[in-house]
């Protein structure tokens, strides 16, 4: 049973994601991969969030380039954690992304992570240390990681 | 009934729409406003949006500040035309709202307009200028408030 | 006979705007193309524009890089609807067309979509959308195509 | 025993955070608030986040402006997650303080949010987020409140 | 008969610009001040512009605010030098208009200026240097203006 | 004897300039090139600047990337009128050299032109522009460019 | 015999570098203020430069808004580290002077800090490190601010 | 017995640093070179900066991309000034690395120099300057180099 569903806002956007389910792979921690629009696809995304918590998910982790209105969108929809990672797809290369995505009104909160590559993968780890709080083996395998990189 | 339906994403945001709606009369326009959040009140959002064709709404005007989701959001739940303000209640002052409004994905269009009150009330301009092509008494007040503004 | 006006700042930005083109052909809107710019050639800029309705264009469509005052210029010598598209042509790359195609002053309104590829093709469907309020096919073909769209 | 600590990069920097606390106290939260500079007093903020969790912290937030170490800073030297709040306080407004908190590089994630007001409200809802996969009475108390501002 | 034109977008937009009619007084140059509007009023716009050249003027000086288009437009219309200033009237407080003038196309050449102030006075003086290479009486105040400047 | 003064900051630079002689060519302006660094060479530089109207130069174009001092130190030195263009040459790719040379203070005008291969054909014509105020020869090579420029 | 010179590209400038002056007095650090603008008054500024290092000199602070070229010009006429402070007093707010003063070209170092008085401030703690390397009065005023400030 | 201490937050910074080297072995300056992150290994960064000076370095230079927090990390647990190169490693290019470095607080300077290879090579040259007040050698090398280059 996946406990984090990583969502991305175009099949064009997967590549970019890749990074962040190996390393939720190296965490031991199940999750799941869906291709779904904020804009596109408004009611799908919004069945997948609000039905998310009842299957079991305890972190959404949602990237999209652009307006890159799915983090807020799927964060408006379920009081699960929600990881926004801006892309870079569009012609404005992630400015745009990181401005919508953190922007976030009051009560609706999103964790933002950087632009691009660097956050695919701290959506992961950032997944990891919530899950931590939790889990005892994702605990122990982030622990373990971090103690690991601190020694450099 | 009115044709044109204003939603401002908060309540906070109500007095920099004012011009919208005294454009909007000065048109002969009917309209009305909502409050409506993209992010604190997806359901009601959606349902408006949803909903505003078959009650005789031809253009939905959107106006909001920040990440700035709600024109995308009514945008993904209809298919009229939505116009988009980007307001400046958020520290940034109106960038992240005209980034997050302006770069939409291919395939949900949004309209944007300038950013704040010069925004404000091209969105009502616009609306004429849509709707003109349509209704000859909008047509002609459109008509009549540019030939006077060619003036000088 | 041309419902759609498609025109862009310079020959060298014709290959961004082949989506446009693409776009509305798949929606049945019948369209023409032209070359012409603000500053090189204002003269037939401002022909084209001041025409444009009486030869039964209902939507024009602008697309420029850098300064990119095309769909401005285009908006203030007509009343009809026009659609504004920011393109990547400048060393700059699109921040400066997006930023002067947006913050047009109140009282010529333009319709901004996103920088690009994004925004070419979104120019297409928001002209389907405005003219969906009055033509029926085209308002069949875009509602399908909406509709397609959100089911992924 | 506080369940979450609130880090300010300097005491000029409380009065934009005292809304956190007040929704950490609606949301029943305990908490601290400590001020301590990932640059001034460098020692004493790696005492801090060192010690946090077995002081029984869950989550730390870090708010700062300018260079606006201190997020990371705290995220270097624990595994708990870190919420990160860019300030306005330098003279370039947070845009400064949102690019050094998000721009994290891959392995210490930092979870940001909105530049200043938004996001000092926005930690202490992700932090009941966060908090709520554990706790029951946070998790009802979240709940209740995202319930409540979805029905506007 | 004027030899300089100086041309603002808007009434509201005269005060930024005393300064330059001050410095031009200062020079010794005489000219002229309109409020023409490139996207408000094309007609008038491109009237002036063509015409500005057979009524003895020299040097165009353009000012505007957001998408700033009045430099571009006068350029457009004239073969004489136009000067323009980017002014902070729209939201985005002169960003916008310093990337609509300064962008301009190949083929029609705009001189851009600072934004606001500094720019409403250094286009009186772009203007003396310009019309000095022709003008003796100019020449000789600028140089003295220059001259005296240099010592401090 | 040369009218027009091209400066580049940097012997690297000079490709990015090489269309600016083309077109000073092409107006039949006589011209020279010049590597000259404001922060490198500032003697040469200044000897330059101070001595070219009495070599016969009417306007000088300066061109740099980065801190882009060059053009505003050309200024700095001679009273005659100077065009800036900003390159790309800096990792900020030509927004930071744009600014640098747009914001000269009061006193010291500098004619800015856009960033790169659109500045460099620009600051010609605008050389050009300036110069067909008083030389008959180029006055009619520039109206013919322009003119047929206009035809499209 | 002074130290630092601190040198402001503008009488105007001069309330922002108080806490310059301040601090190096606080320091025991001996200096004097100049109102030198590489602009307004390059023979000056150069002069300044060229001779401070005979005069006994060992740091210039040099403090300029917009184009900000005042550090970049003493660096170009000294071998001494100049240390650059980006102040607020153009309309673009200090972004501007930022740019400017740090993206100088290689072989021509300027030490920059924060814009406005954090950076004023800075400076003068910067001259202090940089002396603290010789002189062992100001390493014992430096090294006892920033132990006390490390106490917190 | 090395007197810079070059620092660099990721392997994969090493390249971008080569120059740095180069020019100060060039200078004939001793240097090291160590790999460390302020977010990764926060423990070794701190032990590295807090024993500099006791193992005879006077000049800190540090290198990094993103939210580039190494400069800033150093100069928190050293008295010794401070070098920052930011570096292109992100997605955001630089500007992020560069407020990042620029925007520290008061009481803790970081000497910012430019973006990527023009502030690695920069960063020796402001070393060599600094150290130039001290050691008679490098002020030697320093000077030729300087001359050198002013003669073009």
């Amino acid at each position: 049973m996946p406990l984090v569903g990583v969502v991305v806002g175009s099949k064009s956007d997967e590549p970019q994601m890749q990074e962040t389910l190996r390393i939720l792979n190296e965490m031991g921690i199940e999750h799941e991969l869906r291709v779904l629009s904020a804009h596109r696809t408004p009611e799908k995304t919004a069945e997948y969030a609000r039905s998310a918590q009842e299957r079991g998910i305890e972190v959404i982790i949602g990237a999209a380039g652009g307006s890159a209105a799915l983090p807020g969108t799927l964060a408006a929809w379920t009081d699960l954690p929600v990881i926004g990672v801006p892309l870079t797809s569009s012609e404005l290369k992630g400015m745009d992304a990181l401005l919508s995505i953190a922007q976030m009104p009051p009560g609706v909160p999103v964790a933002t992570v950087a632009v691009g590559s660097w956050g695919a993968r701290n959506a992961a780890y950032l997944a990891a240390a919530i899950l931590s709080l939790k889990h005892a083996t994702i605990n122990d395998a982030y622990k373990a990681f971090r103690q690991k990189q601190r020694k450099g």
